[in-house]
């Protein structure tokens, strides 16, 4: 996809904090292009003199309405809160919307619409979308902050699936001889402390052999440990 | 996983707004407990007086040092701003770390833990970490607001990959008995208002056969569509 393609969308926004959030969140993900429709302008100036304001914000573009805002997109997708009812559009949650919209992204500008704070999108406004997505939240609690919203549906645009699905990396972890000289070790530490008797029991010895392995020791970290043991041993021993 | 297993620790954050939005993002995704380490105190007590406050607020548990906050975890996350240096922790990307976090919940207790406003987790809260993630912001920006990284790193813990895959849904398209009367009487239509010729040439016809084709109409628009059309024919034909 080409990020550069995707317009975000405020219509009639209300609160100077949610348009410079939605600016922050768009900044964060490397998005750039804001339009708003009609926003309530004490908010918008507020907004855009604020002192963490975005270059994102002093780009902005202001509409009359809507049809101009959304002109020049091949599709344009609104957002709606979960358990809205009677919607006349197809609705899809966000995992999948995004990825039709990233696929979008990759001939055509995209329009992504967030409706104002309190109402969402009109109907009228929901008219100009092709098609809907909703945040997956719970039915209870479905209203989601403005700034949050948009937050959220930029980064499902920008994650990187391939990652999520990515194997475990591995550190290096210590050989069995590392392993073998930290046991030896430790065996000699505890003899000497008293905590088993000098001739320890070949159970025992075992024990504490399946002890060590446990401790699952990256290389570097057998090490430290091996230098620790050997500083209590020197201690010990110079008592 | 178990999302109850999961505890969202604020360490000292200091706005009322952030306090309140991060609560928010939590009762959005279903997720309610909700711990505060040394919070500023005029901000906690302002947040959960706020008009939206929710449950979580009141539910939340306040520590005096994130030794508490986190004893019963087995596994400590701290979050960190992308371009932040020398961390001693292996740092995830959120896609995949929170894959990790999932496992994890699945049997134990697993805390997520958001730094305050400006400075982030200090260098003594991460020695308390396993690991960290980072949300993937670009590295020119990729400080975020805290109720933003809350909502975008709880998205990612409760988002269905398997939809983020699945095949685009099918509406049932118009048969190609519907479409050739609709093209038939697209053509009458055509032929009565002087768009084309009484005796449209064959190849016109089949111009105007594949334009319909072309609309990929869904059986339920075919019908709305020939429904306009008749009105039109009845409307020229009683002029």
């Amino acid at each position: 996809m080409d990020p550069a393609r995707l317009r975000v969308v405020l219509v009639a926004p209300r609160n100077p904090l949610n348009i410079g959030a939605a600016a922050r969140a768009m900044s964060n993900f490397g998005l750039a292009r804001l339009r708003l429709v009609n926003p309530y302008q004490v908010a918008y100036q507020e907004a855009r003199s604020a002192v963490h304001a975005t270059h994102i914000l002093d780009q902005a573009e202001e509409y009359d309405s809507l049809a101009e805002a959304v002109s020049d997109c091949t599709l344009v997708v609104g957002t709606t809160a979960a358990g809205r009812r009677e919607l006349q559009h197809p609705v899809r949650r966000l995992e999948y919307g995004a990825r039709l919209v990233r696929k979008a992204l990759a001939s055509a500008p995209v329009a992504l619409l967030f409706g104002s704070e309190k109402y969402g999108l009109s109907n009228d406004d929901l008219s100009h979308c092709h098609w809907l997505v909703r945040i997956p939240a719970r039915q209870e609690h479905g209203s989601m902050n403005l700034g949050q919203a948009v937050a959220v549906c930029l980064y499902e645009l920008i994650r990187d699936s391939r990652l999520a699905a990515k194997q475990p990396e591995k550190s290096r972890r210590a050989d069995a001889a590392g392993m073998e000289s930290f046991t030896t070790l430790l065996l000699e530490v505890l003899e000497e402390c008293g905590y088993v008797h000098p001739r320890v029991a070949a159970s025992t010895e075992r024990k504490v052999r399946r002890l060590v392995r446990r401790l699952d020791l990256s290389a570097r970290d057998a090490e430290i440990w091996l230098g620790i043991l050997r500083q209590i041993q020197w201690r010990m021993r110079s008592e």
